[in-house]
């Protein structure tokens, strides 16, 4: 079931710079900045309620995100939807019909399980699950 | 001061279709539909957790939503932040440089008031202030 939107990804040209417009324009505070290697991104946290926003700036052309960037231009990259059972979750997509990105679930930043779906099956909304890892 | 995500504006081009997808493939469910005649658009309204995922689709070629899909396809329109103090927001965004596409808050859907960042100034995404009407 999904429980709760975890969190918003925003792909962006500058961290530090809208970091700032983060802080300073929308009063919100930052959490945490993280390099995550795998994703080839620099990333910061903030939280609205019980939303986190998760700004993605690419390190190197190959990420993903540069790929974004280049493409589409800075702006909202993706949702990710919090659920007590991501493999069920999954399987429920596919068996609906939407074409999954990744079949299996992978760890991803901060202990936790994520995969996502096709945007192509989405409607345009790149959507993630994302899971708790279990103890 | 920002206190939640209030709402995730995504624009499709046919509502029943989306709206079919959000209920079989993510197995959220349909609070309402509406027709806002003012922003040209049909909505149907989901939540997750505290945040409602709001689907518009334009009634008419005029309609901004209209104009966003001609341009980027279906996908994610505009973030809403919640706030309790709406003209505070909106003069604090100013303030720190932010150019506003509304200077003075308006009545929107749900009883509530609304405007926007210019996109130009915040890093891409469209940004929406909102606070319930005071009684």
């Amino acid at each position: 079931m999904i429980q709760q939107i975890d969190h918003i990804g925003i792909a962006v040209k500058d961290l530090e710079e809208v970091k700032a417009y983060y802080e300073k324009s929308l009063g919100l505070k930052c959490e945490a900045t993280e390099e995550v290697e795998s994703q080839k991104v620099r990333t910061a946290f903030f939280h609205a309620g019980e939303v986190h926003i998760e700004l993605l700036e690419p390190t190197d052309p190959e990420s993903p995100i540069a790929k974004f960037l280049e493409k589409k231009g800075e702006g909202i990259h993706h949702i990710a939807f919090r659920t007590d059972n991501i493999e069920g979750q999954l399987q429920h997509a596919k068996d609906s019909g939407v074409k999954l990105i990744h079949e299996v679930p992978f760890e991803g930043a901060a202990n936790k399980l994520v995969a996502f779906l096709h945007p192509k099956s989405t409607h345009g909304v790149l959507t993630e699950f994302c899971m708790e890892k279990p103890d």
